[in-house]
């Protein structure tokens, strides 16, 4: 195996162990019996568990801002669906290691662990922003997708601790949840109105929007 | 002055300053000279800069944790609404310390941090259920009311980051922003739309909730 492969090799049996466990029970003994070499050897391609950590968090990153990546194509809320499902199938295969980050993670390296969250809802934002057509967008724009995406995170941990509501229930209510926070910022905002208008015009009845209007009336 | 108030003092000259600037930026030197105090007498009191943090952390989250608490009287959305108003008093008032310490603190102390911030949640999440008169909330409850709260947090640093919106209004919409993902929720759920009918049941068509619901079908 060359150098580069080894690396790769080890990133991804670290993610797997720091996925399944929070990263402090994982120990470097554990990673090279795993990835079956020697302690020492590791330790040639890594120089100690932080720097394996932060590859594997790296990786872990990258691999979730790519499923923010969709195709402009479609209606709006059935692309947003699908980013959310997405999202839930790496949240459900990196459950422990993702609360464990989330959560403030492990004292050591928690600068550049945030430094990576961070890249992860910038690419998010960025992402939602381009599917919405704006190129500059307002403050209240700005406020209801970030703030929106901390929801996401939020409901994801929540679920996390038990597992009690079925994922595919909450993708779609995080949808609706997106829809309705525009509507109450575009209720306060005439610009924010428009913009909504705009983002929702060529939303079919039977999507996900339409489905909660239709909800919603039922309700009432 | 008695070694009580003496450290009562200490910390609050601590929290004044912690809150205007970064903890890192803040020097021991410093709190003993806004004290009026030798930088020896305050370590009299406090065996470092860490304690004095936790200390002043503290008394910072129990003042936060108190601003939810609001009689059991008049209309929901009016509560909730002088909850939000008291909440932006406390970030508007702490907000370089609010920022830093949500977006991670200083690395040290930050265990002691997290569990603070966790106990403020905590406080917050069982005052608006006792408000909703629920004593054994189902999943989907619990889960909207924690994300709203992380939704608030998220929406309060945002703001703070240029205060480019102002802040009665974000107040409101907030309060809107919890009856949105109510709602939602209900549409998903039977129980959570009797929960919804029952906590709205004696709100007033001109308080927020009543507001939120013409402002929506001016919309429309």
């Amino acid at each position: 195996m060359g150098v580069d492969e080894r690396r790769q090799q080890l990133i991804g049996v670290a993610l797997e162990l720091f996925s399944r466990r929070s990263p402090d029970e994982v120990s470097i003994d554990e990673i090279a019996s795993a990835a079956g070499i020697s302690r020492p050897l590791v330790y040639h391609y890594f120089p100690g568990k932080l720097s394996l950590y932060e590859a594997a968090l790296t990786r872990a990153s990258e691999d979730l801002a790519d499923r923010f990546t969709e195709p402009r194509e479609g209606p709006l809320g059935a692309r947003l669906l699908r980013v959310m499902h997405r999202f839930f199938d790496f949240v459900d295969s990196h459950g422990p290691g993702f609360s464990a980050l989330m959560r403030g993670g492990p004292a050591v390296g928690s600068s550049r662990a945030n430094a990576l969250i961070d890249s992860v809802r910038q690419a998010a934002y960025v992402q939602i922003l381009s599917h919405l057509r704006v190129q500059d967008p307002p403050a209240r724009l700005e406020l209801v997708i970030r703030s929106w995406i901390s929801l996401v995170e939020a409901t994801a941990l929540i679920w996390l601790e038990g597992r009690r509501i079925p994922r595919r229930e909450l993708e779609v209510q995080l949808v609706h949840d997106f829809a309705a926070l525009a509507a109450v910022s575009a209720a306060h905002d005439a610009e924010m109105a428009e913009l909504l208008r705009a983002a929702l015009r060529d939303e079919p009845g039977h999507g996900p929007f339409g489905d909660l209007v239709a909800r919603l009336i039922a309700l009432a």
